[in-house]
């Protein structure tokens, strides 16, 4: 693919075709500058088989709008499309005075957006962004928005769960050779925010200004044996190099028996000679027998302050039952859990950055507004199963945070609805009409509204925090969720609600639309 | 991210600083431009859960290529390495004399590559590519080069599976919403290799030469409901524009008893105007059971040779109990189950661009020789596991076919091998010295050379097929494959298998490292 390819895959045609066969109808239909309101959310947190998240972390904004900005229809784009013929009837899909309204409106600088920023826990059914602009390009943008959103959200929920797993010990993210090509710079990022500490990805972390982080391979070792010398050899020729950033990978002979000892001669060499070692990596094995006999060794050569780095095919599920088994184990081989688990570190590569076993997150993004007389409507959509019925209209989210201060359940209300001047507050269960929940006004320490105005008319009306913000947005929610809601395994269920106006709103248009 | 920061992610840059550090330390020692070789291979096919795969589809080979050609360290990639300081220490990380040779010889001018060419079937542990070149950048390519390849051989084979459950029906892909960032844009063309037929991914489709598909989602008829018109008015209005492309998505409302009886009314409009409808697509609910009903009313209305296009988180599994399903109960609604299956269409979205249940390729790369003594020398890690012990050294890869002409092994043997003299060619197990199998000349139809020199010193020698070239590649090498190979559920195990020779270099290897 060439540079003049490339633009074109990775500019406005970034979406799905029938957006543009629709957009085209609406067109013809004169409804194709409509107001309408789209709001994107997802329907289930990742289960990941084994294992089941119990919220989201929010992210992918920024890059959506980077996106946003430069994307509009030129006259490269709309050559292509002019000579769209169809394959049933070979004749041309587009007509002429459609691709002229493209090219001189065809951009998403009318659009306006509002959204959960980056960073932020999120929850089922809640819309974390909104759309309003017109029908046509509000619904080109479907499929970029969703692409942009969905994937960092998936990616930073999974490095938020193999964070919490392993105790917030430092988490470095080295997936990109088994990510969806440049996809992986995304999940870089994405992990970042969700609970990575560094990323051995190169370009993309320097890009982010965070430093990537890395040291050596199995093959370094092998290439020294190949030349007809041993594994000693080469961690001394290492640590010549980086004296004081001298991490050894333990494992290409035998950790034990080899990998250890020859590392603990090395950095005896290291601190003779005026430095300290900083750690060792352990890529194989039982790592958690592994990582306690190592730490025997090196506490008895009087390394009790280096690293010891776990890497392996690890996920939030093995993190958690390494760390486990240490505080079970440890203290019978003469190691002192806690101490053990504050020198490690992790290295998580496939699992995170295609977050196994959940390898999409399942955000939409639907109409729940169009003008009609010069006013936003509520539109929805009733479906067989119940829990698709959508939330119609423009909304407000609430976060209610108990006075605890942990948050205890997501309100969605009406726009018009404030939350603030009510002496109790009732949350409705979005489904079943019997179930409700109310709080009084003492019970609820704070209330929070998520949405964020972003863009108004295609302008930033927002100032983009920095990674280094969104990282602390994400710590301090995560903070702010009840335990239960972070287990691994069987977490607690985080009400998201209904307020009355919205739910009779909801059961009027059902009925108006059964009738 | 703005374009000064991609550049840098998107460079040279895009690989793991492991590679980065470990190229100083090669420096260091001298041995940076020692001409080493690695191998790149898979150990195992993709493993579903429910399902797994007998084969895989080699890709992604021209996109690296694209990518090495303009990648090389410029002043902008060395301002970033040269300010890079270790957290432990505060120090500087890397050496001004080793950045300047980055800045003269940091590109992969000098490297060469053998490889399997896209489109075709391969195996676990048959190299798919083997580079070599000096020692620094060789290492360096390693992250690149997996990132590349991985992913598009997972996506290929996804596809390959998908489009053979499906009877070799047309099969679209359309998943950009779920895939990873821009890493949809390799998913779509690996896709396109495997098997899908079109995707719905509109710029990657132009630029490829492969136009997009797509026809209009649920919001187009809810919009118009919303506006106080209903689904008919909705398949009208769609009619009206595309008179000769009309496909309607009917399970908005339900299917059969407002969906289908409203497309017919439409389809009998356009007929009398002289168009012919293209047909429908069902995107919910029990799939094989609506295209049966919706095939037996269509056809009582005459419109028996409408597609009917099926979606909704389909996968090869789903699609191969449809097509089962369909031919059971077919007939027994007065629907010929062939016809229908004939008028099938699939549209696949997460499943195939995720390749769910197996998110990632385990594709590594692996050091195999090095020059010692101006020549190369095979090198190898032995291993705890014998399954991952390296096979050494330069080697040719052959395919074997029978006498049906399907393929029956790849053998793994030394690069001075030639088999075709041979009266009788001996397969020996990889692991398992006892087991071999003896093939007599006149028991093998072909025997076939799968690499072919790609790269020499950095200089394509390859004529880069098509697109359409790469898809007939794979159609005829599907075709050559043993029934048994392509089962969806326990697939038969196909031999990769080592020449005597190799088998002996490798022997001997182990007893040297060991002693």
């Amino acid at each position: 693919m060439n540079r003049a390819q490339r633009r074109i895959a990775e500019g406005i045609l970034f979406t799905d075709m029938y957006q543009l066969t629709m957009a085209q109808m609406f067109y013809k239909q004169g409804i194709h500058e409509k107001t309408v309101q789209f709001d994107h959310f997802y329907r289930a947190n990742p289960d990941y088989g084994k294992h089941e998240a119990g919220f989201c972390i929010n992210a992918g904004l920024e890059w959506l709008l980077d996106w946003m900005k430069d994307a509009r229809f030129r006259e490269k784009d709309i050559q292509y499309l002019r000579k769209h013929k169809t394959r049933q009837s070979g004749k041309l899909l587009f007509d002429e005075d459609f691709l002229q309204y493209l090219l001189e409106y065809g951009n998403y600088d009318n659009i306006s957006l509002r959204a959960i920023p980056e960073g932020r826990v999120v929850h089922p059914n809640v819309p974390l962004t909104t759309v309003q602009g017109p029908f046509a390009m509000a619904q080109i943008l479907e499929s970029p928005l969703l692409n942009f959103l969905n994937y960092q959200t998936l990616i930073a929920t999974k490095a938020a769960r193999i964070h919490v797993a392993g105790k917030e010990r430092p988490l470095l993210e080295f997936g990109m050779r088994r990510a969806q090509g440049l996809g992986s710079l995304a999940g870089t990022r994405a992990a970042l925010i969700g609970g990575a500490d560094y990323s051995s990805n190169t370009g993309i972390s320097y890009a982010l200004g965070n430093p990537p982080r890395g040291t050596h391979a199995h093959c370094m070792v092998q290439a020294f044996m190949a030349l007809g010398h041993d594994e000693l050899d080469a961690f001394r020729a290492y640590a010549d190099v980086y004296p004081d950033d001298c991490l050894l990978l333990v494992d290409t002979i035998d950790t034990l028996e080899s990998g250890i000892p020859n590392a603990i001669k090395v950095f005896e060499e290291l601190r003779r000679k005026g430095h300290e070692p900083v750690g060792i990596r352990l890529d194989s094995g039982d790592l958690a027998f592994l990582a306690i006999q190592s730490a025997k060794m090196l506490n008895k050569a009087g390394f009790e302050n280096t690293v010891i780095v776990l890497s392996n095919a690890l996920d939030e599920l093995v993190i958690w039952q390494i760390v486990t088994q240490i505080r079970e184990e440890a203290s019978q081989n003469g190691v002192d859990a806690d101490s053990l688990i504050n020198r490690l570190a992790f290295g998580v590569g496939t699992g995170l950055i295609t977050s196994e076993g959940a390898s999409a997150l399942d955000g939409v993004y639907k109409l729940v507004a169009i003008e009609k007389n010069g006013e936003l409507f509520p539109a929805m959509k009733i479906s067989g199963a119940k829990e698709k019925i959508l939330n119609p209209g423009h909304k407000k989210i609430w976060r209610i945070y108990d006075v605890r201060g942990k948050a205890t359940a997501d309100l969605i209300a009406m726009h018009d609805e404030d939350l603030r001047n009510r002496d109790q507050i009732t949350l409705l269960h979005p489904i079943e009409h019997s179930k409700k929940r109310t709080l009084l006004r003492n019970e609820i320490s704070e209330l929070e509204e998520l949405h964020i105005d972003i863009l108004k008319d295609g302008k930033l009306v927002y100032e983009l925090p920095t990674l280094e913000e969104i990282r602390k947005t994400r710590m301090k929610d995560i903070d702010r969720l009840d335990p239960g809601v972070k287990r691994f395994v069987n977490p607690h269920f985080y009400h998201v609600s209904l307020s009355k106006k919205l739910w009779d709103t909801k059961e009027q248009l059902v009925e108006k639309l059964k009738a």
